[in-house]
């Protein structure tokens, strides 16, 4: 609705910066819910022509600077920020500050490093302007039909957001994929945590594969078949779903099974790392999210594996002897080693709460990670009941659903575990979870003997079963002990 | 040797700044080899007082304030910073900085994060002072009776202080146990994977004991023979020497073994888990690190331990039927993942040195590990060996001597780790070690399979077998498979 001197009325009640596929997809996907009128603004505005060629349904409202399109919006301006991640979105971030207002919102909607999002928050909010960073999961297929959004921010901004984005989320049992996490990076963080727990899953979904097939000799396609029966169980999930999807595809050129054709060598874009390395600074045990990640770097060193090759294995050729049995093993392998990514990835949301000072429900989080985003799985309500029946649940694994399915599983879990140790298959995510599990349940760790070479080499001390204080013994003297301080080196 | 206006006259060839125990140490032990005189001086000159006092023998050259220390001594001015890592080191850095002048060399022997070394590296170097960031391993003893010391900094500050270091350092084999590392941060970065490895290896040694204990209820003195005794072979090294000397060890309060008497919670000190960081930026899967680095922070969550105390576990008690065999069998499973431990950490310094430009001799690296630090063992001459005869060796287990071990290894290994997991003990550093081993050895991983999963739900796109390119399947559409250019999200 340009007036006649070119400009725009400021009718449209939210915009998107930057028109590639996520953003594009976002764009429509406001535009196809009633009451949302979309401002759109590319940095060549070659892309802003082409949707509106392509979209004229849309109603978008165009703009060529960014002049324009603040000027295109009501107020509260509200700006959903959709471009590469890193110096981008600071250079949009700095242009939308020039011509926004106090009280104006801006969305950053993507895959941003929590602690960029916490250092921009502070710096726009010294502005007036708001600023919230999204997390946005579900791909560009999520994007047009409904993401599950994370967002953090002020409860002033919330309060205006909120209704656009539950009009765009996913929508699952009734209820709209979108909370307010928490203040400042609260969602990107919980963001980044759902990618960590994404890599564990695709990562045991693998390991399950590749057991079933060199157990059994199945071929992918009845390997399929296995996978669409889990998705009517309690594995049922988007990633299950579409690993069937996958596996039931065959190369057109070769007529192979597609994933035979596809290079062993998974790629990354870094959130599992990130993931990984959040989790170390905050002393986190996240093991099963850091062999996924390994895992895919691993298969990404194609001369190291050449050398290796040829290293040894185990001189038995290894088929199992009931099939089925095997299958139910490994899938309730699966289901354990889940229960302890998301176990893990659940205790890295409470330790980052507790550091950054965000007032996260965990329960919350799980309600809306069961639509729009990848690891959206029935499960997920299993893990809102536990939170909701105790909020301060301690461990997720501890929560009675949890105990009882590792109950049911580990028997199960051991025999796979054991098996792909003797048959030379890896297993790092099955094997990595199952140690964490018994880690943690175990009544007394040899870290005490860890404690003692460090009080041996380098004098670090350490704490008695029978009485408080802190201890070191003379190890280079006379042996005796002695009561000290905390050592600082 | 005071002048008569209470100057000192330059004659210290080597000055220490900081005089807590690390300090005092390596000032002690400068002092006690030919040919150098020891400036000290410490921001409160109490302890510069005491350490005057109680080593008189050592001649130290003390200052109260930093002119005096500078003039204490002769050019190139040569100055050790022995403080807390971090803010510490910069204010006396900035202190150094301005009574040096240009030739004037510092050296950081804290337990310095390799990239603020390559800060403060541009930053001195700007005003013509060198600076050297140096690893230090030891601990107090051996800073007293010589450390493995990895300097880094420019060839022209080696040449000065290679000397002084050379005449305070371990010595192995008639060689001392110090080498130019690289340029700027390589000494920290290789110091820091040192720790990574340390770490490792004291998992593996607590699994080893652990397992041993449990499958052969034999007491923690029994288990001491059989460190002492596997001292002897092919594992000897310092760690394995002192885990007998602690296991043997009698708490004198209880009559109990202090390892019983030790609570079981294993500190951390962060270089560990700096490696692991440090390893997910360069792609480079060090999961037996991380796993160790995991184990620690588990075994530190006393609330959590307590709530999955209960968690069901293997209802079979479990006793080994041949303690003999048994024990061989865990030998051999250290051995084999100890392998692993160190192959991760030299394609970590590999992957370092290609991403900072350092030109880093991993041979050499082995051989200043054989004495000194805490890693120190038999088994890096076999590293040592492994990169003279193959330099551009890509794993290091791929090298003929550990192919061979890990050929009589991988049986044991594969035993253990399978019984471990059948009996409920966590040896998660043991099955991440054979799970990196079977991954590495693969003729095909199931990565294939997250290939396809990303390319269906992101678009991320795959490669094929059998030609080049970049392909992507319609998923969503006909699913047909086109080639494309690399996704950017």
């Amino acid at each position: 609705m340009a007036s006649s001197d070119g400009t725009q009325s400021p009718h449209a009640n939210i915009g998107v910066v930057g028109l590639a596929v996520m953003g594009s997809n976002l764009a429509r996907n406001l535009a196809s819910r009633p009451g949302n009128t979309v401002a759109i603004f590319n940095r060549s505005y070659e892309k802003t022509q082409t949707l509106m060629d392509e979209h004229p349904e849309a109603g978008f409202v165009p703009s060529a600077d960014y002049a324009a399109f603040a000027a295109s919006l009501s107020k509260p301006r509200t700006a959903l920020i959709m471009v590469q991640a890193g110096k981008g979105t600071d250079a949009v971030i700095d242009e939308l500050v020039k011509v926004f207002e106090p009280g104006d919102i801006i969305i950053d909607g993507g895959n941003a490093l929590f602690t960029d999002t916490i250092r921009r928050e502070k710096a726009v909010r010294a502005t007036g302007i708001n600023f919230v960073g999204a997390g946005i999961s579900g791909g560009e297929e999520g994007a047009l039909t409904g993401p599950s959004i994370m967002p953090g921010g002020s409860a002033e901004a919330w309060a205006t957001i909120g209704p656009i984005l539950k009009s765009i989320a996913a929508v699952a049992e009734g209820e709209p994929c979108v909370t307010h996490v928490g203040t400042d990076g609260a969602g990107h963080f919980v963001k980044m945590v759902h990618n960590g727990i994404e890599y564990a899953d695709m990562q045991l979904i693998a390991e399950a594969y590749d057991l079933i097939r060199r157990g059994t000799g199945k071929s992918p396609a009845e390997i399929s078949e296995v996978f669409a029966e889990w998705n009517h169980g309690e594995l049922e999930s988007y990633l299950i779903e579409i690993t069937a999807e996958v596996l039931r595809q065959v190369d057109a050129e070769t007529d192979k099974p597609l994933v035979d054709v596809i290079l062993d060598q998974a790629g990354a874009k870094g959130t599992g790392a990130w993931t990984v390395q959040t989790a170390l600074d905050l002393g986190v045990p996240v093991s099963g999210i850091a062999e996924a990640v390994f895992a895919r770097s691993l298969s990404s060193k194609p001369e190291q594996r050449a050398a290796a090759a040829e290293l040894p294995g185990p001189v038995d050729t290894w088929t199992v002897e009931d099939a089925d049995e095997f299958i139910e093993d490994v899938r309730l392998a699966l289901f354990a080693s889940k229960i302890v990514a998301y176990s893990q990835g659940f205790d890295e949301i409470v330790a980052g709460a507790a550091q950054y000072g965000w007032d996260i429900k965990k329960g919350e989080i799980a309600k809306i990670w069961r639509g729009g985003c990848i690891i959206r799985a029935q499960f997920l309500n299993r893990i809102t009941e536990a939170y909701a029946s105790d909020p301060g649940l301690v461990a997720l694994l501890t929560a009675p659903y949890f105990v009882d399915a590792l109950d049911r599983a580990q028997g199960s879990w051991r025999r796979i575990v054991a098996m792909a140790a003797h048959a030379g298959l890896p297993s790092p995510a099955f094997s990595s979870s199952l140690a964490y599990y018994d880690g943690l349940r175990a009544q007394r760790l040899p870290a005490a003997l860890i404690q003692g070479q460090r009080d041996f080499f380098g004098a670090h001390t350490y704490k008695r079963v029978d009485k408080p204080g802190i201890f070191h013994t003379l190890w280079s003297g006379d042996r005796t002990e002695i009561e000290t301080e905390p050592s600082s080196h």
